[in-house]
């Protein structure tokens, strides 16, 4: 497919505009340089090596994945640090992280001695070592222990042949958390145990974190994109956000029934107040429907209604979802496209 | 990937019960053939060109695709009767459009006169012949238009070299649907134009279709696999569901707190009755959230409680949207795996 312009792309098609995104990586760099803490990119925002090795151009430490198979994609594209902020269970995936470990610096996050067992066993078999992280439950009530289970975790960590305690990890590392990470670090100091890294992540927690000073990493990913959830909870502001759906209306035979071609296939069906998008040239209109090929449109509130083939452009309500549905994204510079990705790591879900 | 047995698979992967799915097939082909109408399976539901062959040998008249590119797969695998109940739209689009219609009969569905003159341009440029249906607005109040335009359009169709005017669809044919329907046929018999094909579709549509006598084809995409809303909506039962994804638990720290390795990437977020999924190891359990990588389940009022490590397999809420999610589907026969799927039509957005 030969393009050199975003008016010749098809619809539905990822636009990232440049310009913000470098940008957005700069900003959230220099965030954590002010603060003097390591920034580790989450790559599940963008799933493509070639925006990652932007961002550790721009000075991130290492990345961050949530997938054995997302990391194998980016070892594979040459990265050496990566983090897996998440308990990996089974014999498969436990394997595949130890071979993993063998041709990159690799670290996990636990929450349970089985877990733990898991990884030893395979790290043992391998002749690997892995890095491991004890998770503290957070807010969001997802995965984590408590202060005392964590060191518990930890001893055992400790104990075990081919892994190495490396600290402990928060998501979200809202600022309310603090009294349990300092207990947790209380209980860490009286044992004797150190903790050399404290990880916290999520794009709200970006905002805070200076007034969470024990944190010395950061993982963010929809920083580098924004979206329309992070709009609104006032963490970023339109102009900032790099990620539009080009899309055409393919229908339009009433103001209140105008259908898009881009439905949840293309523009997921999280949504944001009950819309599924904000439609930048009509920002009055109501995206409130989606099915896998059609959104549906409310534009009777709308000064001017939109026409059958008019182009419009769509702010996903969460960025690191729509990325997962699309073999490729566009970046553009004004009306010229600059560059087109392969979403690499797209779908891999082991 | 050498994979012989069911437990050899990681997680998340999407089991087809190769058993219910042929039952499926054979039970819609059946009810169509009891109706005297033809059955067209919508592909959506599985985006592979195997099972589709499975489907026309079972009797089924062609296909219908909702995209060019989904549609492009197909040919590529030698499918020659292909239906896009779709308004296509767009310069690339309907290029791509008239070069199919050159190596495949293809049928597409228009509601507006837009519609109509650009892929009308794109077969004269062709030299293409490109078989058109008006879509009737149903209940869904998505794309559709009234009987009196629809008569207009028809007749639009019928004066354009190139296209052929095949008759009306609608989506989803409800029985409600017939008084619209029967108007709009007395128009066109009025005006002394010809319906070939009335097309119905919609699973709940394929339990009605007796009540819309008028239908000669019905495109039903679900019920090959069929999946939790349909079971909600008494279309079918949870024994005819063919599709489950194997699921690991990777935390379990708190019965409230059971966590699972399958999140809105591996069984998406639409939602039934506020779940996102049914646990056929654990009913009562209640999986009340997704991030990307992590399905959420309270387990407070399970008899018992799920390990670390142990799988699961969830009945999808719709079982359409995870299959574009995954690059395999996995065709099981008891605990055996019978056939690995490349899911070939999967992202096709364009």
């Amino acid at each position: 497919m030969s393009i050199s312009y975003v008016s010749d792309l098809e619809t539905p098609s990822v636009l990232i505009d440049l310009d913000k995104m470098e940008r957005n990586i700069a900003v959230m760099q220099a965030r954590c340089d002010d603060l003097g803490i390591q920034f580790r990119p989450h790559i599940k925002t963008h799933k493509i090596p070639d925006i990652a090795r932007r961002q550790i151009e721009a000075g991130a430490v290492g990345i961050a994945c949530q997938k054995v198979s997302e990391a194998e994609v980016f070892a594979d594209a040459g990265f050496d640090d990566i983090q897996i902020p998440y308990n990996i269970v089974g014999k498969r995936k436990t394997r595949r992280l130890a071979a993993l470990a063998k041709r990159a610096e690799v670290t996990v996050t636990v929450d349970s001695q089985p877990v733990i067992d898991g990884i030893a066993e395979a790290a043992r078999e391998a002749g690997a070592s892995i890095k491991m992280m004890v998770e503290l439950v957070s807010l969001n009530q997802r995965t984590g222990t408590t202060p005392q289970a964590a060191l518990e975790l930890a001893r055992r960590i400790k104990a075990a042949d081919g892994l190495h305690f490396a600290g402990l990890m928060i998501y979200p590392s809202d600022a309310a958390i603090r009294p349990r990470l300092l207990e947790t670090l209380a209980l860490f100091a009286d044992a004797g145990i150190a903790v050399e890294t404290v990880s916290g992540g999520g794009s709200g927690a970006s905002r805070d974190a200076h007034l969470l000073p024990e944190l010395t990493e950061l993982r963010v990913g929809t920083s580098i994109f924004w979206d329309w959830n992070c709009v609104v909870a006032d963490y970023t502001g339109f102009d900032q956000v790099a990620m539009r759906v080009r899309a055409t209306v393919v229908s339009a035979n009433e103001p209140e029934r105008v259908i898009l071609d881009s439905g949840s296939k293309a523009i997921h069906s999280e949504t944001n107040d009950g819309q599924f998008g904000h439609i930048v040239e009509y920002p009055a209109a109501r995206l409130h429907k989606v099915n896998e090929e059609h959104g549906y449109v409310d534009c009777s509130a709308c000064p001017s209604l939109p026409a059958v083939g008019e182009t419009v452009h769509i702010i996903p309500v969460h960025t690191c979802v729509v990325t997962n549905l699309h073999n490729q994204l566009f970046g553009v510079r004004g009306d010229r496209v600059e560059v087109i990705w392969d979403v690499a790591a797209r779908g891999m879900v082991w």
